[in-house]
Parts: C-alpha cells; structure tokens; sequence
C-alpha cells in the first residue's frame, strides 16, 4: 500500500470497458462478431483533439499503465515511471489511453469471456489474432474516443511491434511512432523459445486442450514454465550474474533437487505468481501474434518496401544487454527507415538490465524519452498558435 | 545402416561392464557401495600403459563414442568424427577409453539400477553426483586397467568440467588435459536453464517424485520440454537463421498452435526423440552436476589458486558463436592457467554451430585437434626412445 500517492503519479484511475458490435474481420479469415475493450484514460484530450498518445502493450501486459486502482494498491501500473505529470509521457500535456488488446485476460474481450454463440466461455476456439488486428481495433477505439490522429503511438517490445504496424496499417492517423526494444519480425531462436513455452502450456494435463475453464482448474506448471523461460530472455546474462550470481540461499550446496540457488528461487516465484494471474490460452495467443509479426512479408520481404508510404516520425530505442530484441534488431528497424528516406531518431541505452530494459526508468533512457516527447508536445502547442 | 564400415572407423566395438564393490565416497556424505562401469576401448594399450586416453561425455554422452554396434547401426558412435584410425584421437596410436558416467542411464550404476539394498530401481535415492565423484570413479577405471597416467583426458561441455577437474584431482595422474567448449563453472543463465529442464521434468504428473519406473510410464512432456530449452542453447542465434530461418512447413501461416515453422517441427522431433531414450532421473542427476562444478570454490574462489598444482599441459578450445559456454568462459580457464605459471595453448575456432561445434567436424578444428594430439602421441614415442 503506498502511504500516500506519489505527488508525480496520475493518482487514483479506474478502467473502464468500451463495447464495439460492428464485426472485427480478423487476418485468419474470421470476424469478432463484438467484443469489449478496457482501457484507461489518463490526461485530458485537448479541443483539438491532438494530444492523444496511445500506449500498446507487451506479452502479460494490459490497459493499467498508471496509477493505482486503489489506496491499498501495492504497486502501480506497470508502466508508471514513464507515465505521469511531469514525466516521459507527461499526462499534463497529453491524453494518454491504454487498452488490453484483444485477445487478453485482463476485462477485454479473449479466451475466458463468453462465446455469445455458446454461452461458453471462447477457451481454445478464440481466433488467432495479429498485430495488426490489434491495430484495427485500436483505430476502432480511436474512431471512438474521437481521435482522427494520434500525437504518438508508443510501445515496447510487442508493444512496440503494435506501434510500428500502426505507421504501416494507417500512415495518416499517427504523427510519431515510438518503438522501443522491438524488432521488426522475431527472430528463429525468439519462436522456438516462445514453441517451447507453448508446449509446456498445451501439454500440461490441466490445459484440457484449452478447455480448463469448464474444470476449474488452470494449467498451472505450464504457465509457470512458460514463464521461467520468458523470464530468462527478459534478463540479460550479466544482469543475471550481478544480481543473482551462484549465490546459494542457505549458503551451502545441498544436493537436492530443492531450489538453492538465488536464481532458482526467483524463477519459481516470478513463474509460480504468474501462473495465479495470468490466463495460459491468452498467453498462446500472444507468443503467435509475436511469431506471426512481419510486416515486410507482404511487401516482398522488403522492410524498406513495407516503411516506403510511412507519413510519422519515428523515435527507436534499444538497450545493450537486450538480447531477446538486440539493438541489430532496432537497427534493422533504423536502417529500413532511412533507406526509406523517413525521419528518425534512435537512440542505443547502455543498459544491463536485458529486455527488462524497457520498463526500467534508466536516467539516460527517460532523459531521451523525455526530450523527444517533449517536442512531440511542443508541436502540438505550435498548432495550436498556427 | 553402414553398407560397409567406413575405413577410418574404428569398426565394430562392443562395450563391456566394469564391476566395482569397494565403496566409492561421495561428495554429497553418501557411499556407493558397489557399482559398475559400461566401457568401450579402441586401439591397444602399449606395453608402458603410457598411450591412453580417457574421453568424458556430456550431459547426455555415453560409452559409446566410436563405431558401430552392429552393421545395422545407422549411426556410429557420438565422437566418430574425432576417434578412430588417422583421427585427431588417432586408434592407431592411442588406447581409448571411454565410459558411461556414474549416475547415467546407458548401463552404468544409476537411477534406473536396481538398488542392492532394496531390490527395486534407485530412482531419487540415487546420491547427487558430482563431476569430482565422476573423476574419482575413473579413477578407479585406470587402477583396474593398468592405467597409472593417461596420456590425455578429453572432453567437451561436461566432459571438459571433468577433464579440467581431473588435472586439479590428480595432478600426477595425466600428461595433457584437453578441454573443450567448457567452462570454469556454470553462469547463473545456464543454472537458470537448467533449473526449467529439471522442473519440466519433476512437475510432469508421469515423474510420480522419480518412482515411474514402478508405474511403467516415463515423464515424456517433461523430457521432452527439457531437450527443446538445452537444444536451443546448444545451437547459435545465426545457426538457427541460417538452418531454420522463419520457414514454413507448408508455405503459409496455418492460423493454429500445431508446428508451422520448421524450427517448431525440429525442436519437437528432437524432443520426443530423447524423451524415448533417456532417463529422466539421469538428466536431473547431469544438472546438478553441471550446477555445483565449481573447482575455485574450495580455493577461495580462486581459479589461479586451484589450478597452481596442477602439472599438465592444457589444450582449451572454444567456438566463436557458442552461448552456452563462450570462448569468454574458456578464456577465464586460459587466463587463470596463464597466471598460474602453467602451460596452455588455446584456440577460438570460428563456427556458425554454437555450442554443438565440438562435436561437429569442423576443418579447423580438426586440424588444431589432430596437430595437438599429434605432439602427445610424438611424446610417446620419445618416451619409448629413452
């Protein structure tokens, strides 16, 4: 519980749920006939409706960027250090809105809400989604909220994917698209890790081919294994070694199987609490939607070809340890835009926390964030003189 | 199967059973009260017993590690490459002893043995194994083979933990220590690893706490899941690109959870492949040993200090893209060697194969390989000119 909410936090925020009935036609063929969107909303949107910045999320992420849903909330939302008066994406000067994406088990609409065609919850028989139905949806939620274009669309890591779709799917309704620790498709090792979290997930006996729901039960060791491993490739070796190192919790090797290493411990914690929260066939849906992403496959495999008829301008931001999303990654993202003659700014953060990176307020990588979101605010005030 | 045996193998072996019943004390406090070593040889020893050379396997090696079994062998041994007539470890000059490591499941003293005192399998009553255990256990080998000095000790991974530890066990006892793609003890990433294979594999509901064997089944999910995490760090980010990219089985993306790119269909091919051949038990056993190999430790956490007794000459060799355990790692082994006055010769060999170059014959480091052990076998014969 904090005491008392921090002075540079949007304080006290509440989700609210956005209904949409007009059918979603999805990239595998099928259509959500509707569905829900929670998001939040953070700031005011001004007159002109052109401070609006739109936050996409990662992997387990959701619509609680910022703030606190209650006073004995213990922590924020996840992205709080760069969301706030006076911050990287200062809420004073720009209408923030975050949703979950579809797909997702945190109030939008995914595997464990109802199938309005059965009364059962959708389970194993959601669709596929992509990145970019993501976006479509999301233009729906602009369409919404009455915003024709966005100040800025910012994520990182998937988050960042949904940023880079959006310049492509509707180059006219963002200025700036910031993408950070992102790449620009994943990379062969990237989906045989997400494979093999996916298959401790669907071979778990708890899963029930996805239909856990009806048993009441969750796939509880898979999810938790799925996570260790993502866990690993969030984390960078030395970042590993600084924090953990061989250190054994008891001081002494036990010759057992018990978890005596510090970073055994950890694992199991990081992998044990998610299992109690997060739901395994969303967690399916999200690692396709990762290995699916590849904007450049219908542009002939060109990523400069698919950033040609791009109109924002781009922020690109990569850490050093990341090696989930290395820095080549971003780089390909940099050197398709320039080849393509677009405007961007990339900025490489010494960093050693890994891919972690991105939600970690590194004095250099706010200082960036700052500066460059300041002058996406600054233009929006020179509109406004114009 | 071999439509005839090739001219540089070493043929058709076969291996045999080594029974020892003096107890063997163990690091952890246990004893093993008898136990037997599966073994194959290849080439003659001479009549000084100065021509030997022992090979370590890795986590998942064993005895046979040249030629065949049987003409309807479709494979040979796992070191073929580098052991037999003409080859780095040339059949012709040396006498090759090889073994399954205590605690294995090839026919060896291990989990799936029947444990004297009960009657039944060992299972989780098997003692933790440690790699110095391993050395003391071959070193028994030697004594019973007449073995008083091995010309070399060789291995690569956890082979080479051995080979290194055996120069620090038995300094008298070897005139060259061979170590290949090791490490002077695990970095917590590989701990982390290891720690997702030994829950995937204790959590699967078919591991019944170790005692599957009584129940007829094997934990086949958790093996399984547990060869896909060790195989992609075997294999390099750009070998995998390079071998797998982000090909598809049919073409296109099916919109589903079943295999579609081929690196999926190759991680589960190898998966369910270990699973119908290896112990679960054993692989448990392997990590641990690979976890608590740490041959500073006793000496202060001083890798120079461990090493200032030993008296061979050490060959150490690394592959330029292997994450498991980098030329980094080999280089703390040559750097420690270097400062404790002993003499080392090193190479980085240049491979797209990651840490499954050390098996793979590469030229180059077939080269280094075979001119190394040429001046041991030139030693042999100076030895006899004396």
């Amino acid at each position: 519980m904090p005491v008392e909410i921090p002075h540079d936090s949007v304080g006290l925020v509440s989700p609210r749920v956005e209904h949409f009935d007009t059918p979603l036609e999805l990239a595998c063929g099928r259509a959500l006939e509707q569905y829900d969107l929670v998001i939040e909303t953070y700031g005011e949107l001004n007159a002109e409706a052109s401070n609006a910045i739109l936050i996409c999320h990662a992997l387990s992420g959701n619509h609680h960027v910022a703030g606190y849903h209650s006073l004995e909330d213990r922590k924020p939302g996840w992205w709080d250090s760069a969301v706030g008066p006076g911050k990287c994406i200062d809420t004073q000067r720009f209408f923030v809105v975050a949703l979950n994406n579809l797909g997702g088990c945190h109030g939008s609409t995914g595997p464990k809400s109802l199938n309005p065609a059965t009364g059962k919850p959708y389970g194993p028989d959601f669709p596929i989604i992509t990145v970019t139905d993501w976006v479509n949806s999301q233009a729906r939620l602009a369409d919404r909220l009455g915003i024709q274009q966005w100040a800025a669309v910012v994520g990182g890591s998937l988050g960042g994917m949904q940023a880079l779709q959006w310049s492509i799917s509707y180059p006219e309704r963002l200025r700036h698209c910031v993408v950070i620790a992102a790449a620009p498709k994943l990379s062969t090792q990237n989906i045989a890790f997400n494979e093999v979290a996916r298959q401790a997930i669907s071979k778990d006996p708890q899963f029930f081919q996805g239909h856990y729901y009806e048993q009441g039960v969750v796939p509880k060791t898979g999810l938790m294994l799925a996570r260790m491993v993502g866990h690993i490739t969030y984390l960078s070796e030395d970042g590993m070694r600084e924090k953990f190192g061989r250190e054994l919790r008891s001081g002494k090797i036990n010759f057992d199987f018990h978890p005596q290493f510090e970073i055994e411990s950890y694992l199991h914690y990081q992998g044990e609490q998610f299992s109690t929260v997060f739901d395994a066939n969303t967690y399916l849906l999200m690692t396709k939607a990762l290995d699916y992403f590849d904007p450049a496959a219908e542009f002939g495999n060109d990523l400069t070809a698919a950033l040609s008829q791009v109109k924002c301008r781009f922020f690109v931001v990569s850490f050093t340890t990341d090696w989930r999303f290395s820095p080549e990654r971003s780089r390909e993202i940099v050197d398709a835009l320039i080849d393509a003659g677009q405007p961007v700014t990339y900025s490489e953060i010494e960093a050693a926390h890994g891919h972690d990176a991105f939600l970690i307020p590194i004095p250099r990588y706010m200082e960036v964030f700052s500066a460059y979101m300041q002058r996406v605010a600054a233009e929006i005030g020179e509109e406004h003189a114009r």
